[in-house]
């Protein structure tokens, strides 16, 4: 193929076509069938759309378009660093140096590929996913955390049962951060879960 | 575990886990390292990803945050009707009344799934996107042709070679779609695409 010049709409490809591997990206959550592990990219996929039909259970101050922009990216670093999950060893030390070291260049490296004022605003958003402070963050990882319930409710405990989740695990870990953005989902889920933790 | 009442988080929830299943719908197209055929669900993640990026590539009408919530729900019938891909004899009778009976039955099972206000929501914007007239939905359309060509072209030929395409078939199919929402990708994706077809 003869040499293109590397012009904008190049770089924009170029992370277009790095975000493909995140499809590659397994989590210890399975599909709502049990079927198989799901993988980062539709997880992410799923998320954006519980931002779509959830909307109505967030804050009124939160901008559910921007939830949904930080929902398509928040994952991406699992590309360099791979998924950490919650109920895992290391998901209890998620917030340990390394991991958010790790997360950082990984963020520096994915986003950077990005033409530089695009690569900024993205890495903004991924930051504010992260510090989990403003009314659109907390909301996002309220359906981050309601998500894997879904799908461990339908498979017989999925991810509870294989890493032996307490009650007081399942709500400090889960719970607690779903009824920070969701209240209402919150309630919701506790009683439809409370007979796994039993 | 207990009955709970069929209250609006209830239908919602049925909604979610319902979609879960376009996880499981395998296109033609493989992902960008050739890996494994790309699903459904992944595939929407990474075109409502494309709008992101793309955005400025748009028509300045286009309202991106519209197009990304387009592109969350726009394969949502194909849980019952499967993927048609756009290369295969199929595809070719894509417009057939019988295609566009059954997914026109698809969505309303599928939409129907959530409280009935909010069904409607969903299957008007779907219905735009299906149309292909207005601003949004060109736009939203360009993008679903452009994201397999890019897998093809990393994955040496992709559902080009599968499906033997000519280069009268790729303008027609691909080229003329893209250009009418996103004129500039195209004239990038022609450079680069054309040793394929030479």
């Amino acid at each position: 193929m003869p040499d293109f010049p590397n012009d904008r709409l190049s770089a924009q490809f170029a992370f277009l076509n790095e975000a493909d591997r995140l499809k590659s990206i397994l989590r210890a959550t399975t599909l709502c069938d049990g079927s198989r592990r799901e993988n980062s990219g539709e997880h992410s996929w799923h998320l954006a759309l519980y931002a779509m039909v959830l909307a109505e259970q967030a804050d009124p101050r939160v901008n559910i378009d921007r939830v949904i922009r930080m929902l398509l990216i928040h994952d991406l670093v699992e590309i360099d660093v791979g998924d950490v999950p919650i109920h895992s060893e290391n998901g209890q030390a998620y917030a340990s140096d390394a991991t958010i070291k790790a997360e950082q260049a990984a963020a520096t490296r994915i986003f950077g590929l990005l033409p530089s004022e695009q690569a900024q605003q993205f890495r903004a958003l991924w930051d504010e996913f992260e510090a989990a402070e403003t009314f659109d963050a907390v909301f996002a990882k309220s359906l981050d955390r309601v998500q894997p319930v879904m799908a461990n409710l339908q498979s017989n405990g999925g991810t509870w049962i294989t890493y032996n989740v307490t009650a007081d695990q399942f709500e400090s870990r889960v719970g607690s951060k779903i009824a920070r953005g969701a209240p209402a989902v919150w309630e919701w889920v506790k009683d439809r879960t409370a007979a796994f933790f039993a």
